[in-house]
């Protein structure tokens, strides 16, 4: 690659769109021209403007970057990354599509739509193809490319091993999720020191649908939603990074009846499937590929988010205490890096598919 | 009542001896007069071999009682609350029973024996008939009776409620729960700084069972379990007190069916079920009796364990987020305080109805 | 006292707002009559507007009573404590003051004025005297009165016990301050797990200088300062309420010199000086009376924020580790309960001594 | 260097143990061929013996190692990295020495030996020639140095740096320190969470010694002491790594007087000497060296150390919020991460130096 692609983070001040510039410093194929910010922010250095709440230093390249206004006109790179507020999103995301850039959005604001692509390389990347769909329908040069909530992220990743394997009929789904996830300032402090909030506002809606459309089929210039139910249950707790998700699984008829619910066989295969399982083919060798997709631990206590979130740059997939469910098949928990995995480092891997299959330029 | 009557506390020191102690501060009816700890600690005075974490004080008269060893020889009193170890509960209970001495006991060690009452006061009073039995069966004068796990008490009273009214067939439970349900020293600080452990060694087992015996009928000198069957995933979070447990229920056939689902009618009835739910008589007027038993509260993010472990003196069971669940009928969120009315604060109410029903002496 | 006083609460929606109303609960002088807010909030009811953050529940009265406009014209109550911040209290309580109310302000903006006691009952009874001058000067009939900062309060008492003994000279003085502090939503979560923020805008001035208000003389309608200087650092920490301070404190000429360095009598000496401190007799019995106003602790590793916060209902200021100091003469830690004894609890105590001496209509 | 040294880690199950494990995976000098344990540890597989608790993977050849005993007898190595708690060292590092082995401990046991190097590269690199005195009074052919307690580090590398420009008469140091300072599994979690311990047993006694050592001249076989005296108190907070300590620096005559309090122009002078400051030659370029030695911060909020702790690979020291000191000359806040720069890599650090100078075999 000769050259790297100009790109550019909007909202670059937030908690995800610092992380977006924390992990694109050294990107082989990425280099970031232009970082947008608030009206407020307009016109300071980057590291004037920003409340730096990452462990990582600023790149230096970024303190040194004036915050500029998040404006298509303005900013002519064939691509950019979106950590928008959803209804900012909604507002100014299609002005860049229709300039001809792809966003690869952070947002939820165009998730629902059925021709925007809700994205993750190592699950689906045949639905980039609605890509074709939504330039048609819609006249656009460019696009937008959605990857899914930080919840959703790690669970569907999941989900997607036991479905090819075994098919998915139900699943519960009970979250503890990091502060971060709040974005910054947030969670206050005097409400989370020694406490637990029962409740994310419309977290569990996101979580029961998501996973459906990433795990649907392509039909007709839409998805249709995979066939499977969740019920979910959103926690914040007091971890800093680190979304981590307890599951129980029912798998399609067939795989389990009575006979079989001691079946330690059945038990180790759902094992092997979940460690072998490997991104398509497509996906599997870019930069930012989580290396595993997914780590399978043994130890009854693990994941835990502070030793496990870094798992393959915070890329990869945790999932441990893999076991027989009573009332459905199988129980585990899955931990997955809220604002890498389930952010910018996923937004990030959606636009090196986005490059791999030509769709830039 | 015109004098006290006589208590001694095993395994004082540890930090449910300590809330023990806290709470028979002052009780009406039972008045310490002995204080037992590990060798080591026998002989020195309780405020100097006792690391006291609780943020009420040490009551005065207890920092200068001297540690006794626990030993059924020297403690003639009629009652003793038990917080020793299960191991150790298993060798040395049985020889206060045989004594004469009411033994009510947070140990785990005898709540599977079918002749051994498994007690919440404010749920199954009647099982308490189970002493006749044992005094028979292993000639004892005195008895043993046991309270459930911290998880399982606040489940339990929130179940029993639904039973009644509707009938309860599987239960998925997701607990977050406090450090102090380990003990002291227990959880290193740099294991849950910043994390969370989604493993606690032997609880999920104890949640899946105990609420089936606690709801079972009696039947021929034994308990037989109620029909309904749990999954349980124990996670530890980062609260001082206060288990927090997410529950998802599907009630019996009848209740529910696909034309029900988004009836607000049934969720209605649901929440009055909870919000009236009363003591069985016998227990409704204990000093330590729950006022009210369920606190059902309806902000969207309640309870909380830091706002609301206090509730009804940390007796009470506190539901919220009562909602319709996708897959079963109802979910919801339950919250109780584990060292109260989880331990310490259950055995006492289970000694004052031992009293009121007249077992004692 | 045939009926009580009715009061207000100005800025009752914030954190040490809640305070006031939850230690005005069952005042035996006092019945809060109204409640102010922001203007967003005016019209809601208290319940609604408030994000209660205490684990004491709300009292039933305060969460039907409507949030007011902080206005005097409509607020005519012979007194009023005010949770301001400073900006708008500068503003406000004059007009309350020249209106004939008093002002029990926890608010900084007046506490520099040399004819505005900055009052603590148990140490500066006498300055009250001042608002005499205050009355003349500005012509009010009602008046305002200060307490001090939160850091300022456990220090001062510490420091008038050894000056009335010893004479005070030069003072280190490093805070580690509790969250509440800061008010709500104040510190975000994601700024203080894992971490301490070692500084906090404008307090080490704060702390610097108002001890020194309050240990000094009245003299010609004003205050001479003590001649002592102090040294503040202050870093906030994850606690939710109770700041502890570290004193290294220098005493006059003739109270130690090398040889008398490790003379324990000294200690001694010192040691009682603080355990014996009582307040002067005109505050004494007041029902907010801190009971000890000193209490000093043996203990090698206390006091502790969550151990020792709650002594004499917040009031009481805990001494402990008193030891020689290498460079000064006594070492010691410090812990008060920030929005108790230092604020909203200070307040009120300021205002039964206002009562007492005749200072209300 | 066309080979690696051997080494081995004594005690490395623990918690430095285990930096010292991570520290040392693709050392470019060194390579770790052997780990021991307690007892109850040896004969098991390292990833069995061992409680992990860094958020860095264990190294893949840790792992499988087996863990021996702490026998000078059966461990033949140049070189050996001592984790062992003090009481052990101080019978077992001895032996070592006297088998011709180097031991780079970080335990307490010798440090205050007039013959041992109590040494930090970038400080005191001269005083390694106390090594020649060792091995001639003692008749080893090994010997033994020793690394400064974990909270003196950070603290004696700014005294230095102010030293040499100006010289040190008086300091004040407080500190806050982080819980892995306490080993594993050290401090209890109800200990800590929503609290501060103002208390490390003998932390303090440490603190006010070893700078001076360091800091000390040689003279005749030994150090003299450097001049100056220092008052310290330590607190332990709820911070996974990272000591920070609140520095007051009384300076030599001649630099301060009234005059020159507000002086910023000396403010800037001890600023520049901070930032300028490097380590002495023999230890500039080595691998651990920090880079840079000190790192003055400008921002009024900062060091923190959630966000400044692995400064220079966790071997930097962070210094911040210079300001005059209302007492002394010069305020500061100074941090450094202990299980690196206060631990395992101080000692690594000063193992780098031992071979560069030749003491190794």
């Amino acid at each position: 690659m000769p050259e790297k692609i100009p790109v550019a983070v909007l909202a670059a001040t937030g908690s995800v769109g610092q992380r977006f510039v924390q992990l694109l410093d050294d990107h082989p194929w990425f280099k970031v021209v232009a970082l947008t910010g608030s009206p407020r922010a307009v016109g300071q250095r980057y590291d004037e403007a920003c409340h730096w709440v990452l462990p990582e230093a600023m790149p230096g390249w970024a303190a040194a970057l004036p915050v500029q206004a998040t404006d298509p006109e303005n900013l002519s790179v064939p691509l950019v990354f979106s950590a928008l507020p959803s209804r900012v999103a909604r507002e100014v995301e299609p002005g860049f599509a229709r300039a001809g850039t792809m966003v690869c959005s952070n947002a939820s604001a165009y998730r629902r739509e059925p021709d925007v692509p809700l994205l993750m390389p190592e699950v689906n990347p045949d639905h980039l193809s609605l890509l074709a769909v939504q330039r048609e329908q819609r006249g656009w040069s460019g696009g937008i490319v959605t990857n899914p909530n930080c919840t959703s992220a790690g669970m569907t990743v999941t989900l997607k091993a036991l479905q090819d394997a075994f098919g998915v009929r139900r699943v519960f789904a009970v979250s503890l999720q990091a502060l971060s996830g709040a974005g910054y300032p947030g969670v206050a402090s005097l409400d989370i020191l020694d406490n637990v909030i029962p409740y994310i506002e419309g977290e569990e809606e996101k979580v029961e649908w998501e996973s459906r459309k990433m795990l649907g089929t392509l039909r007709e210039g839409g998805v249709e939603l995979a066939g499977f139910a969740v019920s979910a249950h959103a926690n914040r707790v007091a971890v800093s990074d680190g979304h981590l998700v307890t599951l129980s699984v029912e798998l399609e008829n067939g795989h389990r009846n009575d006979s079989h619910k001691n079946d330690s066989a059945s038990l180790e295969r759902a094992a092997q499937v979940l460690r072998e399982y490997t991104a398509p083919p497509a996906s599997r060798d870019l930069p930012s590929a989580p290396r595993p997709v997914i780590l399978l631990r043994d130890e009854p206590d693990r994941p835990q988010p502070r030793l496990d979130r870094l798992a393959g740059g915070g890329m990869t997939t945790v999932v441990g205490r893999l076991r027989q469910d009573p009332l459905f098949d199988l129980k585990m928990v899955v931990l997955s890096h809220n604002t890498i995995r389930g952010a910018a480092g996923g937004s990030i891997y959606n636009a090196e598919l986005l490059v791999e299959q030509g769709w830039l330029g």
